[in-house]
């Protein structure tokens, strides 16, 4: 990289994970915030949409039509799902497209009409797509010109199961994945259950047996553990029980897997498997025996901690993943993924430690 | 019951079960709280312990020493296992006893000393003594003079399990129970991982595979199987695996259970034994298709809530069950078991709802 | 009273304090709820709106139009200000009205409109109006038809001052009240600032120097100051400094009281004259020296503790007042006013004790 | 500087201000954490007593004695008073000590007795050292070896008053504080209040009249007032107000400043002293009128944000001042002093954004 800055438009600026990529990409040598697209806050100042983030010299909110692509490198889209692949499809092809919804993860095209109920209108742009889960996909996300950011639950999920997937040491008929989410999860839009006095002291199930990241986290399972061959495997070979949950949080994302050993494996054989995975990794870390990960020791940040337990039925392996929603989860894999495609150093403008307390 | 009083003496007063039980005995119609025993603050104003009580008129706190059981109807104890059993025996033979310790659930001793780490020297008591969930065994806790009330988790877990396992709808072979509580079920003990800036923004799993209230539940769910017809079936028999975890709530606890229903039966089959089990029940209520519990629903109150529903993979039922651990897992099922006890109707003084929010 | 139930219509079911209401009236022995106005709402079961109140046997949620008030007894009104006053002046007269909206607490039009942006077309209704600080005013609410309930600020304001404006050991002309309040305060309407992920861990003043509670308080202090001997006397001879602030809590009010002693007055005089006001009170609580009241020990309760200090200034008194800005600052005081205005004890319905943790 | 690392001792590590100078130290690109004191955690690696810096590579915790100070360049001291002096006045004289603790604050022994319950044996080492206000003593900071970081409370007080103070534009006589922080400002120590279940729904004041954070504040402002011309000024001069509050959040610090505009000073004149004292600094922010800070927006970093308001009263100004407690208060306040210390850009590893939500 020469000295010159990367001139970077975030679409969808007003949202959590919008806002999260800019209080990642201010300290970031390499990105200049050119634009910042928010339709309905176009004219305001970043500060009075995010207070916080008053003492960053950013530019104001503008609508799309103020953009001027030619001027830009890079475009990270915080859009909802449909809304995305609308306007992902008009970018010039010199844009490189960080993509934080949902629109280019699923590569069956019936099963994203099946889960998001429309039809996928952009398939043709597919050859240009890698699935973003930064650690499993990193050639794949250099060659392309989208990435399609993991949704938060199959981040922490993927990074806790593909290395056992891969490694054949466990039974893929059994799944379960209980997780959960601090309410950030659920966006900045209005909505009576993300209120304060609805949530706090409140802890519930939600989506169960219909949540949309379910399908994606099947797909993923089932290309790694190769059972096609095909580069465009759909879901159904591996199914998945997966439900979520909301915690009284704002960040935070933990999943505890339950899952058996295959026939002949042993527990320091998963281990080993995970370690290995683990090696050379700036933000995945498998914890020592007897640890148990928590939301609190990654919040903030892009770690993922995994932590790996002997259930008292035999053969059973339990094992807990858990991220920051909205970094490792979000904008921070999304920074991660763009510092892929631009040959930086992966871990620039996330050198940021766990805020605790 | 004629208009004379039940006199009652609370051991343990000044932990967070017996404060609860004091919330709810004050305007309970027939409960005189006689003696409130509590070693490490004897001569306090419970007002210095719990101000939340300082409009209550209640006596101070004593040291065990100086109860004169003579007087005494009933005992509530909200004592630690160990010092629970070794108290309870000492008491004089007229007095009922509501224990809300480990001390009486399990009913082989065996599997006491293996869990507890001390052994069982009051296993001549079990005579007098019945397992204290109030739906399963009114005829059993009426007959008893000492009341095991269960672990709060087991409390939740059996209210949903029960009525299936009874019905023989579910398998009993791959039970798994993802369970959670706030923080007060670790009690008011000075631990760092309760203090709020350790818990606030935080989830994390704790005791995979070893919890206390696996044997209690399995022992529950092996008795309702029938599968020994022995009185004093040990664990072994239904294996279940429990993992609870913490959120950063004060009250509540639900437990999100994973089954597969047995072979030739219906999710119909199933909801019509649940049902039938909440008929008549003035605590226990299954929610509507669609409709999925939470922990602030029935906070503060002696309520249990359940939902039932499909899972994603074939033949797969989702349990939802939720207390108040300290009520409904502890001082209020305590309340209950002691109107049962006494022939009084089974909610007096339990008449509060939920506080929400 | 006769056995006959009061029957009781709830107009504004939906809100938090229409809520509360159903909370408490639930397990009252003399309130028959005949009919829960909701217009939004109107034909859902009172479970869809509040799932807390699953339990209770009450009757689906109703349009306005809906209900025969030929049938009533008594309005309980959780409206907003303006529609409140609108409906209430279409009520029969032999209907007793508990009104928790703001508009008959202002006993002077000019200063409503002023403060509320609109005129008020009820004047006329004064006649049978008392404000309903239940303490200050039991023989006017015994004699009215229409209770005004006092906004919940100034209920733990007022609580907290009139003992002392009243027997003149305090000045009136440098009052400095730093307010707090829980969440539930704002109301269960939709705004971005009441979202879980944009209160939790923050605190900020709001509305300072212009919140609508600050007439009333100084409306109330004037009148009690008797400087005018009217009883319609506006506000401006007293002038207070009121600063609310939000905490990430639901439920709680607390107020500190910056005072300054009369010239001649002593600290004692000041304990003196507010232990008196105290006396016999059921809800009302001075706390001893050195004990600091707070919102979790009065928390779903009726109850008001108040604390008073010695500044480090000389002459400087510190007084602190805590209610639960849903029971006592709204719900609660109006089932209080409720039982005066039927001539019950003032205390059914609300013997429970603060829920702890 | 040359690349050559600044070779760094925390002392007092395992609190939360040591923890969280940690945080902000490992990217820092000239601090080298060469060794970690925490006597009860000698032998512990960090990761056992802070599981959110797993992924630093930092040193195992020691004890004291195992340090050698000769090869150290910097001391940043995170313990309690009294111990801290004891320490640091046996450290060799090449060290430069960034003090965190009470011990230096106050530079009247007298008053430092007083308030803290014992000698101050070290007045000696008073030639040597600076107050930490970095705002306000950057030559004196730059000049002295022992830095004396300023409580918390002083932080977000002084920064809102001192420019008031010393453009004359307020009373000096009745300057009321109502404060409130998170709980961490009450550190990790084991305390009952300070549990989760004690602090979640509670708002309570503590310390009235009597918090040894109000002589530091009172000796800022007397030095400010240049009332005495003397370089060891006591309290007295200028006497505060000073409420503390506990609120339910981990971090952030408030501050409600009640203050009176000097005779013929207008409120313009007040918020352009503070506009021009905020010129140029990094972290001291006037917000826009209107706009109301909170802790929210502050937190985790080391900003810190002032609004100000006219109040209803004549003459009144209020002004709320905002930090993190364990950032701009204590941890990264003590880094901007390292970076003035040793002649770095003052900004440098503090360039992170608040974290929202």
């Amino acid at each position: 990289m020469t000295a010159k800055q990367i001139r970077t438009v975030i679409i969808g600026a007003s949202g959590y994970t919008g806002g999260d990529f800019m209080r990642l990409a201010v300290p970031h040598p390499q990105i200049e915030l050119t634009g910042l697209v928010a339709n309905t806050h176009a004219g305001k100042a970043v500060a009075d949409v995010y207070p916080h983030l008053r003492m960053a010299n950013l530019p104001d909110m503008v609508a799309l039509e103020d953009i001027n692509f030619d001027d830009c490198d890079a475009v990270i889209c915080g859009l909802p799902h449909g809304t995305a692949q609308d306007i992902i499809s008009t970018l010039p092809k010199h844009i490189k497209v960080i993509d934080m919804s949902a629109d280019f993860r699923l590569r069956d095209t019936k099963t994203y009409e099946q889960w998001y109920g429309r039809a996928h209108d952009n398939a043709n742009l597919y050859d240009e797509v890698s699935y973003g889960l930064s650690e499993h996909y990193r050639n794949e996300i250099k060659a392309a010109r989208i990435i399609a950011c993991p949704g938060c639950y199959p981040t922490a999920a993927l990074l806790a199961l593909l290395p056992l997937v891969k490694a054949s040491v466990i039974a893929t008929d059994n799944i379960i994945l209980n997780a959960i989410s601090g309410v950030s999860g659920a966006g900045r839009a209005l909505k009576q259950n993300t209120l304060f006095c609805e949530t706090s002291e409140g802890f519930s199930p939600y989506a169960i047996g219909s949540h949309r990241h379910t399908p994606e986290i099947e797909q993923e399972l089932s290309r790694a553990a190769d059972k096609s061959g095909s580069d465009t495997i759909g879901i159904g070979e591996i199914e998945v029980t997966f439900t979520p949950h909301l915690v009284p949080m704002s960040r935070g994302e933990l999943i505890t897997c339950y899952l058996t050993l295959k026939e002949g494996t042993s527990h320091d054989d998963a281990r080993a498997a995970m370690q290995k995975a683990c090696e050379g990794e700036p933000f995945v870390h498998l914890v020592p025996e007897g640890v148990t990960p928590g939301t609190q020791h990654v919040r903030g940040s892009n770690h993922c901690l995994i932590g790996m337990f002997k259930g008292k039925v035999k053969n059973q392996l339990i094992v807990v993943s858990t991220i920051d929603n909205l970094v490792k989860g979000s904008a921070g894999q999304a920074m991660q993924n763009f510092n892929i495609t631009f040959g930086l150093k992966e871990t620039t403008g996330l050198e940021q430690l766990p805020l605790f307390p």
